[in-house]
């Protein structure tokens, strides 16, 4: 365990292509031999400070459009169907500073692939209290800690960090894999290529 | 070869992505015994007519740079290594009216991997007529012939139309590979799904 290569997967919970991988990578991870370091982040805060760096979804009718059938022919390939959520994109700030909360906890992943399910598999709205105390138990944590922990004032200051951190490390969109050497791979698509780099170098 | 399932490859003279495709696609095509209709487009054209829909190059530097480094390592898993041209995006109007003037003739998938080549391998400017000129050479047609065809009016006429097809059928970016069922694959990164799905349906 404590040898194996470490991959960094940033990802943004109102991210469809970041719940495509939240939601295949351990069992990719476990297979390459590599450790996964989950990192959620604010991808909206990176858009803004881009200036012109723009959510794909928004680019334009026909990019949308393609792209929901894209999430859909992937999802359907792992075995699930993605459900249009309430609201798209939402708001996913209260689900980061949970997650953010938690960083160092163990159902970090847990938690986050369960309010990924509930988004995109089941349509629920993440900013709601109760879609994240679901998903806090279903992770095997105590909702009521968790979430108070999430209001701590020094969780707004870590994310904002994070942010500024992969903004500076070239990121643009989510998820992003990032290796120990520093390479970085964008979308679900380049998860394997991201794995055997983790594992192999270049 | 009669029977063979049609997949239409539309694709941009200035887009590194096309060109990774273009220089693949033949062999994989003719293992999933797919025929390929080659059909240059205008991909500015499109960004345009969808007003807020940009080159995703432009869209911020972080993003700029991640580009070029991924395009970069899937030339290299392909066996050649990219270069940066003179300027980029480089002019390919004229490019893709040859293209388009040769649209039916035998040599236009040789015409375009030697334009791609000699941009994104030699760093040539495909703008220039004598860069046309020896694509057109090595691809085994005569070089005046099909200039002077793309100089037809009704070439223009030709292209203009292909746009719109392309903006009508959902493309928003290039390359993009077209099922005779009417699916589209956006990216370098979706030829073999979309060979797969041409070959066997969903």
């Amino acid at each position: 365990m404590a040898n194996r290569p470490v991959l960094d997967f940033w990802y943004e919970f109102a991210s469809t292509y970041s719940c495509l991988s939240a939601l295949r990578i351990e069992e990719l991870a476990d297979k390459a031999g590599v450790a996964i370091r989950w990192r959620p982040f604010l991808l909206g805060a990176i858009f803004a400070a881009q200036g012109n760096g723009k959510a794909p979804f928004s680019l334009s009718a026909n990019k949308a459009r393609y792209l929901w059938r894209d999430v859909t022919r992937s999802a359907a390939r792992d075995g699930y169907a993605i459900v249009m959520p309430e609201g798209f994109p939402q708001n996913a700030l209260s689900a980061a500073r949970v997650a953010m909360a938690g960083r160092e906890a163990g159902w970090l992943p847990a938690f986050s692939k369960a309010l990924f399910r509930a988004q995109f598999c089941e349509g629920r709205n993440i900013a709601e209290e109760a879609v994240l105390t679901a998903a806090l138990r279903e992770a095997g944590t105590d909702p009521s800690v968790a979430l108070a922990a999430a209001r701590n004032g020094d969780v707004k200051a870590r994310l904002k960090a994070e942010t500024e951190l992969a903004n500076s490390l070239g990121m643009f969109g989510a998820p992003t894999f990032v290796t120990e050497d520093g390479e970085l791979f964008w979308g679900n698509d380049r998860l394997e290529e991201a794995l055997a780099w983790a594992r192999d170098g270049r």
